[in-house]
């Protein structure tokens, strides 16, 4: 869709042979998104030039797209004038999140430079919680009165609608700023310009509080198809709105945050070549000491059996298909429930039910992979590479501990996640890794057990 | 947010009393999204009454919203003009996606009563490949001409916005439907009635081609924050709309099916318990048979070194510490890049940068699981468990594998990936449990290495 190599060229000619307007006219007709894109690649050097070539409500759009350190290594080179300007073209929620992110030597600098009102409303802004509501929302919006005719409402979105991020759906409210009722610009146009607000209005109005959790605020957005979601404190008062394409990125981050988790990492929030190798490794050691030391029990599982190892070490070879095994079955059911529970699909009171469900799925799998494994072991271990130490007992010891792996992998895999849930953990938290630590250990237990049972170890 | 348990009491409280007009009220409040969720908990006795409680219109919002299994049950109840009303309040789109997902005998009933024009537009849909834009798009929405003024615009939008599903975004198109320009309804209300629509537009659009992956487009609305994405045929000409709502929808999608890859799962699109226990089989089955099959070579591999093991028997006891290590190192590394190409983040030119970056990750995680490790079996498993066998070299040659093990599956973790990218597979099958089989391999082909030359086995 947008070449940014071709363009990124093309800006580092003209930039070398100083044609800074036709830089201009190249970078003018391109999304604020993509001009960041270019900026970011055109490096350190170039950036602040570049930046300073467009216009200055271009420039404040495309500062927001732009990465943190890029925006503190302009910011820092920004006069106080300069810093006033992008400011002021800039929406609440945008200069609340950009102060978060920066050193408070630049903090300092922008709520110097910020008016009173925009001050007042950062720091309320950056009271809420880190994951609410109230952290992601924008507190311009247009409000509308009851009593107010049709006519009224275009007069007001004329008067301060440029100012707003958005005018798609108004929001009615009470002089107490209670929330009353909503519409959308569409029903506006097509009422008569006599028609008063509170007639035409919707007064069933679904909105979060503050403190809710952004994630179910994107959830809410998505399944209500919503473009904007009306936030109220906790009296009830109107105090925002979080919109669409901030919905959009919460569920995003949210995802990505989930298939970190699942895979053992602590999420950070910056893109992956934007992150040091010691973050990297700060983000993922502590989930690896931890699963290392609980592989210790699985090393106690077999230390206890070395002497039946040792007497028929053909059951060793067998260990690793068997760990595996159990890990991938005791995930796909982990990962599965995981991803129905952030997606409101199931939760903790369905639990027989897919306790039920899962059971029935790992017979059909354990019976499956047991046979073509009893297969493989007599065909290829046994007459193709003319393994004869091992006995068909042998191999049906392999395959019954296969069927019951598969059942507890399946099992321990479904309910991890709804029991975390249920007392509070983050799910995502019981996926494949701790799943597979314990599903080594006990794969090994029962292989162990049919082993003594069956060959008399 | 909204309490789905307490809602369903008061409907079969209601129901059993037959107290429908009640019943009415209760209902006619709620949002499209939470009645259908509604109806599906009240089961299929009460569904079809409760249906027919909603007037048309809503009734048809909440007809889109209801999973496939109940639409297909209301259009069999349905007579010929309930079907037909029900048609002719829904958008295109949406009746093409339950055309996609209903039963050939359904579907020719559907065929039959839409319209002549509506027949047409379907099966255009419908002719788009399954993850392309044509196939979210919707072919109902409101065009402008350059040459029309502001006050023309608007009598055109009270004319036929009802029918749109959005309004909020307009395109100007030539008169052979070529796009010429965009503009907001918030453009229109800022501007003057006697604007020309040309002068007020703006010219730089992006769009994108029907045959576009959606995946893509809704990459690039949440990118650009746009509440509707032009879609324009193999002439550029503009045929539909992707809004906002749908690109979530895929968005959400795409996340889950990326996180059923990664568990080696075959995404399936219905949720989780509405998938039969056959069908979950079926989707899980292929991969954890084609896993049990590569996981052989980690058999053979400890097989060829049956004598070494047999001759100091502590070495089995760490091959599932060592793999359970070397497995989730692996699947961090793995993740973490799948996710990154699937946000854009990084892509295969950037594959010398992520392996350098790895390979330092690597070098610090190894080290210290090496260093914890080593410590742990020489205080808990030599002296407090008193595993005498246990010397210091021995320990030196698990904590030296190690450090190897974690290197190669970061390697390996972040490579596959961007290898499959290149050559055209989807980078999430590359993920834990593939990498897990690999690096168990590897790993202990590194272990018995080790072994053999430091231990002389």
């Amino acid at each position: 869709m947008f070449d940014y190599e071709e363009y990124l060229e093309k800006v580092e000619e003209l930039l070398r042979s100083k044609q800074y307007a036709a830089l201009r006219d190249l970078l003018l007709p391109m999304e604020p998104a993509d001009i960041a894109a270019l900026l970011e690649e055109a490096g350190e050097e170039s950036m602040p030039l570049l930046y300073r070539l467009l216009p200055k409500e271009l420039a404040a759009e495309v500062f927001v797209e732009l990465e943190a350190d890029s925006q503190e290594m302009l910011i820092n080179g920004f006069s106080n004038n300069e810093l006033k300007e992008v400011l002021d073209e800039l929406y609440l929620d945008d200069v609340a999140d950009i102060v978060e992110e920066m050193p408070a030597t630049v903090v300092i600098r922008i709520l110097d430079k910020a008016t009173p009102e925009m001050r007042k409303s950062i720091n309320e802004l950056l009271k809420y919680p880190e994951d609410s509501a109230g952290s992601i929302m924008n507190m311009e919006f247009l409000s509308l009165k009851k009593d107010m005719t049709v006519e009224d409402a275009f007069k007001r979105i004329r008067r301060v609608g440029g100012d707003m991020e958005t005018i798609n759906t108004l929001y009615v409210t009470d002089p107490t700023r209670h929330l009353l009722g909503v519409l959308s610009v569409r029903d506006l146009l097509l009422a008569e310009g006599d028609d008063l607000i509170e007639d035409i209005m919707d007064a069933n109005v679904v909105s979060v509080s503050t403190l809710d959790d952004k994630e179910d605020v994107a959830q809410a957005m998505s399944k209500y198809d919503f473009l904007s979601m009306p936030v109220v404190d906790q009296e009830g008062r109107l105090v925002g709105i979080v919109t669409v394409d901030d919905a959009m990125d919460v569920m995003e981050e949210e995802a990505t945050e989930d298939i970190e988790k699942m895979a053992a990492i602590t999420p950070t929030d910056k893109p992956y070549l934007k992150t040091s190798a010691f973050e990297t490794f700060k983000a993922r050691i502590p989930w690896l000491l931890l699963l290392m030391v609980s592989a210790t029990f699985t090393g106690l599982i077999i230390t206890s059996f070395e002497t039946s190892l040792a007497a028929l070490p053909v059951l060793t070879a067998y260990i690793p298909m068997l760990m595996d095994t159990g890990g991938n079955c005791g995930s796909q059911a982990s990962v599965t429930v995981i991803r129905a529970l952030s997606l409101d699909e199931v939760d903790f009171s369905d639990i027989f039910q897919v306790i039920w469900k899962e059971l029935r799925v790992a017979l059909l799998c354990g019976l499956v992979l047991a046979i073509a494994n009893f297969g493989k072991m007599m065909l290829v271990d046994r007459m193709m590479l003319g393994n004869t130490s091992l006995a068909p007992i042998t191999a049906a010891v392999v395959c019954m501990t296969l069927v019951c792996a598969v059942a507890v992998a399946k099992f321990v895999g479904c309910t991890l996640p709804l029991l975390a849930k249920k007392i509070g953990l983050d799910p995502a938290v019981m996926a494949s890794p701790f799943i597979t630590t314990i599903v080594d250990a006990l794969s090994l237990l029962i292989y162990f057990q049919f082993a003594k049972n069956m060959l008399g170890l």
